[in-house]
């Protein structure tokens, strides 16, 4: 499947011969993949990496330079997902040599296209979904509105990354409008559910992670494996009607509350363009089960900063290094009972909340289940979403030499439903 | 896509040239779909037809036949399932005629195997895998044990048809040997949790239905368009760890006490043949919402005999008449919110769990938490599953002229993990 030469440089040049906009978060440091089209080959699905504004057509890179691979000649990320870690390294220094060395511009350039004129589309066929709840913000707050006179967090939490079963088929591309989902509602004070609109419709900021290589069923996948199976990391919006959940939750867990729609960033990150926002977890009030202990090893907190706007206006920052399980314990747990993961899995943190106001990560806490709305620029107020409404998640990640590693924004605007 | 035409008959001769086993269940009326590979070819799975102790290589006789179509030409059923109910129809015609009309029979018969000579796979690619919980028995008995003190039943249980996703990843052709999970575990009396073997593997016998046709994000699937996208059915066992699901469960749902397998049978039964089936099913209490309300339409429930046996002994025969929420009120339900559905989605009805002792669906029940252990002809009892056991699950429909319509069996040993 894969050309790549081994004598193809692994060094780590941030140099490029582009002219790069400054301060851009998409630099060499950066190369996030996704698939695009363009309006004169509407049909024609093509794996894109970001540079700057500009996004470079890999597989034409490929043609253009003489190392053809179908890896990048592909309508979607999987076939590259499953090659591994060591091809991921490989196409990784590739994609460096082509944007870094001068000797190629004459080839590559012809190759590169303003991001502003290509359409982008969901990089990856999705297996299965998973979101975790790992914030221990996020769980305190939602058990403290769910469960009122309940401990905040259930007995298992900091013995376990607890999560559960998406609906993959509904995870669609950062821009696809959010149709309001109808359901089942029943306030406390209702005698009989009824059916319509939800009216408590909220976002889950949150960040995924993204499978590559495969593992066996009946074979768990220890936390030194990690970077073996995760390719990359991209922004998640796990678009929630809270009216739904609360009424439908007990006792298997979130599902139509759900279902209707979880929005991705288009650009996946490689995981290794965020070593330099590598930090260590915070400190586990539990002792973890083995499977569990990452003391002893790297550690997989990730410092990314996030920012969610709606309709334009920052209303929140929230910090994933707060996060208290890490997507490593996640893929451990996640296997530990023998499941087996395949290319294109995706697995989302939980909503990102922070301790402090200003930093939570879903509108039900940010506004406390409406408690505390949350002020416009345009005098108006929201306790959760209206239609017309865009909600935009951003973040930014340490780089090398003082660099910001970018995340492509994953937004969603909401629209009436039939 | 396709080339059947328009003139195959549509008739019902349940007439063959074929010599059948007196009482088969696979008989012309059934005519149910899998996957196989044989041992000369072993790379080349091919779609299969089941008619009696025999195996029809669909594709080979579409070309013997001149009348080629790459749906039956295909390594899974999922172009297949993808051409709709207009294409499924025509292609089960084709099938009686090539089995009922001698006229086909020097071309059809070479494509003939014996099924005891050839290996059956996943017949199709699983899309989202979805678990309900629509037998009252079942949920009721469910909510004795795992929540003693409260109603056995949750409030918003027959409002709504609960359901939750299961993982796609670890769905698994019958025979695939079940690798006993790890997990944590904590009984009440344990201060903390500790992680191992489960100590409480179960089995659930459920009922799945193979989704074909898709349907549009943001649009609901109603009650009467069931027939439009479902194609077929097949058995399910939904594999449980007890102890791992009880610890993990609150407040997301299953999740590692599930996800580590679930078989299916190999064959799927079209839809069209358990017309015969069809019954009403059983008096609603609670009044439906709109969106539910099938009491005016089509009735979906379907009189299916399930056996369960374990080591060789029928220990259990839940019959899925019993079953208060129907496959079509399901299919309604999981669309309400405006989530699509995909050529491949399988959705399970829940553990078949009928009224009376000997009718449970699972150990858990059957056993009563272990109170009153299965006794097996060899003088052992089980509580819960041993490494060595085997659990297969079989089921009859009635078919026309007072034939039977038979599922392919789900089987499946536990073996021990490494």
């Amino acid at each position: 499947m894969t050309f790549w030469s081994p004598a193809v440089p692994t060094s780590t040049p941030t140099s490029t011969w582009l002219d790069l906009p400054e301060d851009t978060g998409f630099g060499p440091d950066n190369l996030p993949y996704g698939v695009f089209t363009t309006s004169d080959r509407p049909e024609q699905r093509r794996i894109g990496v970001a540079i700057g504004d500009q996004v470079l057509d890999a597989g034409a890179a490929a043609r253009a330079t003489g190392v053809p691979s179908a890896l990048l000649d592909a309508p979607s990320l999987n076939p590259l997902l499953a090659a591994g870690r060591e091809t991921w390294t490989a196409v990784r220094a590739q994609l460096r040599s082509w944007l870094g060395d001068p000797a190629h511009r004459a080839a590559v350039e012809p190759c590169l296209l303003s991001r502003a004129e290509v359409r982008l589309h969901l990089p990856f066929t999705v297996g299965d979904y998973v979101d975790f709840y790992a914030s221990e913000h996020h769980a305190a707050n939602l058990g403290r509105l769910f469960r009122p006179g309940s401990d905040p967090l259930t007995p298992n939490w900091k013995h376990l990354p607890i999560g559960y079963h998406g609906r993959s088929g509904t995870v669609v591309v950062s821009g696809t409008p959010i149709v309001r989902p109808q359901g089942q509602r029943k306030a406390p004070t209702d005698a009989v559910p009824s059916f319509g609109p939800t009216q408590r419709l909220d976002i889950e900021a949150e960040v995924g992670f993204v499978v590559g290589a495969p593992s066996e069923l009946g074979t768990p996948v220890p936390l030194a494996d990690f970077r073996e199976h995760v390719f990359g990391v991209c922004l998640v919006n796990d678009w929630s009607a809270r009216d739904i959940q609360a009424w439908e939750y007990v006792p298997l867990g979130p599902f139509l509350g759900k279902s209707f729609a979880t929005s991705v960033s288009p650009w996946v990150v490689p995981l290794d363009a965020l070593e330099h926002a590598r930090v260590s977890p915070p400190p586990r009030d539990v002792e973890p089960l083995p499977y569990l202990d990452d003391r002893a090893g790297e550690p997989w907190g990730l410092d990314l900063a996030l920012e969610v706007r709606l309709n334009g206006e920052p209303i929140s920052h929230p910090p994933f290094a707060a996060m208290y399980w890490t997507a490593a314990q996640q893929l451990a747990h996640m296997t530990a009972n023998g499941a087996s993961v395949r290319p294109g899995d995706l697995f989302a943190s939980g909503t990102v909340s922070g301790p402090d106001h200003g930093t939570e990560g879903a509108l039900i806490e940010l506004t406390w289940n409406g408690a505390r709305p949350v002020k416009l620029p345009d005098g108006s107020s929201r306790s959760f979403l209206d239609d017309g409404d865009e909600v935009t998640i951003t973040a930014t990640a340490p780089g090398p030499h003082g660099t910001r590693i970018a995340f492509g924004e994953v937004t969603g605007r909401v629209v009436a439903g039939g």
